[in-house]
């Protein structure tokens, strides 16, 4: 192992006593953000003013960054970009793959997808109106349905509530054989396991950068289109910093080259500087080690839990292989038991109906934290008296 | 007049020595700006965590904000909402309009628009595939040529070339008058001239927050929907934020109530923190003092550059009622002449082919820094001998 986990865990902002099991879901304050934010408020945006399109390089960030993000996500460089929401770049790719695929009508998704690109692929269906079908079948089932009439394979690698891993290169290479393509959303396995979306064939990948990446909360999202696809893809948000010469103020869009094409309006200078400041520590890492870590923590987890919490079912696969860096189980009354546990200073998350959601990233946990959260939810479980459960349906965020 | 326009300069971080009159492309920076965003990471999101959601508001703050937009725009409460950039916002107005206008299959806009929004109807358009046309005619024939085939009028009421104004109430009534919808892009409006959108009786309005607004490089763009319509759209952008229940995490979309369903994906929280502290000077301002003061200003800089640059041809209207808050001037060596005038500390910034722009923001700009911006663009026409233009297509963003 080359990686010095304890350096990276110094590198973040943790309130005292609390362990934090959620950077699944927005990952803690990197030190150095918030001098790197606000360095770049005064002596860029405030001394340069406009000039720090160019001085400062922001019109050039989101390719810059791209190619940051490229490297933990096995992306060749110069085809990832950065901006909008993952929602958006769902919509982006989605749009491309149907684009080149004129001739077929399926979207296959899965049930255990996260539910925004379900709603992005619905909406675009809707506003093209020419008989696109999204069919979502059980994750268990995705391979066999991917047929001959299918356009694009849509699917999030790691489910978001149980920590399912999808087995990229084996779908991705389905989708090839019967002519399709494979959008892959690296919402949950960008930082968190080790993706090589060129190995993988993948033809377009998003994610979003504010879970295990740390980007801060709302953090710009990413976009992949493969090197074959790069100079084809037709943009349908075709914005002018995608355009190929955006101060020529033409008339007309031109696409511009390659990946540049999937930008769409002014890049979010402030929100990539923060980013920048957690890609830093992305830099003193070696993905392997991460992944490493990160099984070794999980499966001591479900190990600690089954055997103090007989009541919680693990929901996570057991198999390493085929789980991402988070580990849930089932329990009745798990909204409240959460909470206790958040009261308690463990910080997971709730997902309806039953699932309570701890997320183990090596950057900035242990297996002192990891041994520390096992005994405080062990406590909690076996003290309290679990009555019918409250539910709050904003209790958190993925 | 109300305002204290000195109170309000005392706001901004101007770097000594310069005249700074590109506010129309990238507003100043307010200096409680990095406080409020350095407050926000450490107290919210270093310290609340994913908690911060719900404690600090996170997820409340798109319409929060676009609330206190929606007073500088004559909007009705809780009919404008942030998010995204202008392109998407421009992307969701005019999908939404179409849908609203079935039969109808142009789209009518003028050569005067911002190219974004061009590209952005050009690429639904595309995606589309249903017929519609993009019809798009010089700013001048616009009233003209909203005829009953037109679906949906997509203007920006102020040129960012120009700085000409469109009659937003009139152009609107004709709209209506044909059946047409009247979308309008707010981007030079918003805080540089006195509009009324309710007024008006506009559709749908949409604009960007970096500008006259001051929120920052790439802040997020606003959509405002007409109470009338709100509940009646269907969001082709269709993401989890705008859906109902967000955290019920179904696999159908259901739009959610009025202008939420707008809302796409993930709130950019850090951005939207520096976008406040802007806002907090706003809240101090009458605008009706602000265009009072800009028209002032507007037309002192025309009289003292008219009288002093013969070599300089105004391209903005004479008119203070058809101008929006920048002047703008004709000069074949116009690139080279704003490099000049940038190097002696009057920031402005040039627009092909010719065009030298200047824009005037109360806020910060007095009458003794218009003279002196008179006084030092004199000399440097005066002294310089202007050869062959060397044209930076980067040089500046609008």
């Amino acid at each position: 192992m080359t990686t010095d986990f304890n350096l990276t865990k110094s590198m973040f902002h943790l309130p005292e006593g609390v362990i934090y099991l959620d950077g699944n879901s927005l990952g803690p304050l990197p030190k150095a953000a918030r001098e790197k934010v606000s360095a770049m408020m005064t002596q860029e945006w405030g001394d340069m003013l406009i000039t720090g399109w160019n001085k400062a390089g922001w019109m050039d960030q989101p390719t810059h960054v791209g190619n940051r993000i490229a490297k933990l996500i096995g992306a060749e460089e110069n085809h990832v970009v950065m901006g909008d929401t993952l929602s958006i770049k769902v919509y982006q790719a989605l749009a491309s793959a149907l684009d080149l695929r004129p001739d077929r009508k399926i979207i296959l998704s899965d049930s255990g997808n996260f539910p925004s690109d379900l709603y992005m692929a619905q909406g675009l269906i809707d506003s093209l109106n020419q008989g696109h079908e999204l069919r979502v079948v059980a994750p268990e089932d995705v391979e066999k349905h991917i047929t001959q009439d299918v356009a694009v394979t849509l699917i999030t690698e790691v489910d978001y509530r149980s920590g399912r891993r999808h087995d990229m290169a084996k779908l991705t290479a389905k989708a090839h054989d019967m002519g399709a393509l494979a959008i892959w959303d690296l919402a949950h396995s960008a930082g968190a396991v080790d993706v090589d979306l060129s190995a993988a064939n993948a033809d377009f990948a998003v994610g979003c950068t504010y879970k295990y990446l740390n980007g801060g909360p709302g953090a710009p999202a990413f976009i992949y289109v493969a090197p074959r696809h790069a100079e084809l893809v037709r943009p349908a948000l075709s914005g002018w910093l995608g355009h190929r010469a955006p101060f020529a103020f033409d008339l007309d869009y031109a696409p511009g080259h390659g990946i540049e094409r999937m930008r769409v309006g002014t890049p979010p200078v402030i929100a990539l500087a923060s980013l920048e400041a957690a890609l830093d520590v992305w830099d003193m890492v070696d993905m392997a080690d991460v992944r490493e870590t990160s099984i070794a923590l999980c499966n001591q987890f479900i190990t600690g839990i089954e055997a103090a919490c007989p009541m919680l079912t693990l929901a996570s696969p057991r198999d390493a292989t085929r789980r991402g860096s988070q580990v849930s189980f089932r329990f009745e009354h798990g909204y409240a038991a959460m909470q206790a546990c958040i009261a308690h200073g463990v910080i997971g998350d709730f997902r309806a109906p039953d699932i309570m959601r701890f997320g183990f990233t090596p950057l900035f946990i242990d297996m002192d934290d990891v041994n520390l959260a096992i005994e405080r939810v062990a406590r909690i479980m076996r003290d309290r008296v679990w009555s019918a459960p409250e539910f709050n349906m904003r209790a958190a965020v993925t």
